[in-house]
């Protein structure tokens, strides 16, 4: 009875992530699902992203949080084309009907760029499409190596890892070659950058991801 | 239809979750429900309490993880009294019925502690009893200041925060006195301990809080 019913909510949720998926082709509107653990840097990796890549691309933010608007407040202060804050007043990921609404009143034509910034939570959104084009899961080296192995869905569903605040090695034990060669463990396609928010390190590789995947969309047929 | 699900299986775990609870009060034996974030140091942490107090306390630990028994090794090689891996499969946190069978077959009367480490998940786990006596909530203080107040049901539900990872205040922009005031915002009653695996600061405190709580669990009526 459990798994009908649990079966059930995940068949819902790939017709209305079809229906979205639709929605963004009409647009070629690149959409990137960007999930992490609570505090890996998601919001500061956007707010960074939008400052530095303003009067180039028209960036909007979909904001996932269980409560608070704080992150919408913080990319609408970076300067972002679009923020709205979706509040799942307890649910731990964000799902395709969550986004259905907003992106119906959005004025998607207007953008080069569209991220949802999910609840952080390196387990449930995974599991979950929204349409998106691609997922991005970011990982802190504070985390530690073991967490691609005792997290795989996530990493095996991700197309780009981004290994977030580099600029703490130094003062860790974290061994950054290992946190690599476990995730390639679990998904050997996996796109890998290393980078930080603080010190600019990884910044342009990030950008030059980016723009290429946008290039792509809008070539492709609507 | 959704709705009456989740209450069902809340209900469930509930009735669960009571029967343990009985069982542990027939051993006077205190349990702790240890949650947080992946990667903010939960299996670090009883790494470091079981080697510091071996001698003293005999210390069981239940592991929670989707995947792997990377857990349930080291705190086996950290000298554990009783060490064992439940993998979860894929969910998102440990719930009453995956212990259950673990504690029937286990022998409580020997130990001093019980820990269970959760799922590394800020959000689901705090939904479900095992049966424990306190929930603890380990914050590493890379995860940044706004997490109680984003994540409140975690704060609210726990009867301890640890503020992990001090030793790298230093690095981060992190202001510790503003994740004590979030927490308390959320939860006014929460008791609050900083320390650092690494350096040993504010163990001692934790320990004087561990020794304290096993004598109240010993001195109540079973």
């Amino acid at each position: 009875m459990k798994v009908t019913v649990v079966q059930g909510i995940m068949d819902a949720n790939k017709r209305v992530a079809r229906a979205n998926q639709a929605l963004f082709a009409r647009h070629r509107l690149l959409v990137l699902n960007l999930m992490s653990s609570p505090g890996a840097g998601k919001t500061a990796l956007l707010e960074r992203t939008i400052r530095d890549l303003r009067g180039e691309l028209r960036i909007g933010v979909i904001e996932g949080d269980i409560q608070t608007s704080l992150d919408a407040e913080r990319i609408e202060r970076a300067g972002a084309a679009y923020a709205h804050q979706i509040n799942t007043q307890g649910a731990c990921h964000i799902d395709g009907n969550m986004i259905a609404p907003v992106i119906e009143e959005m004025d998607l034509g207007a953008l080069d760029l569209l991220v949802v910034e999910n609840v952080g939570n390196l387990v449930c959104p995974a599991e979950f499409d929204l349409g998106e084009d691609r997922k991005v899961v970011l990982f802190s080296v504070t985390e530690g190596e073991d967490k691609p192995k005792k997290y795989p869905l996530m990493f095996q569903e991700s197309d780009l890892m981004l290994v977030h605040k580099i600029d703490l090695l130094p003062h860790l034990d974290t061994d950054l070659a290992l946190i690599h060669r476990h995730a390639l463990e679990v998904h050997p396609d996996l796109t890998i950058l290393d980078l930080s928010c603080k010190s600019g390190q990884g910044l342009e590789a990030f950008y030059t991801w980016l723009r290429a995947e946008i290039a792509r969309k809008r070539a492709a047929p609507a």
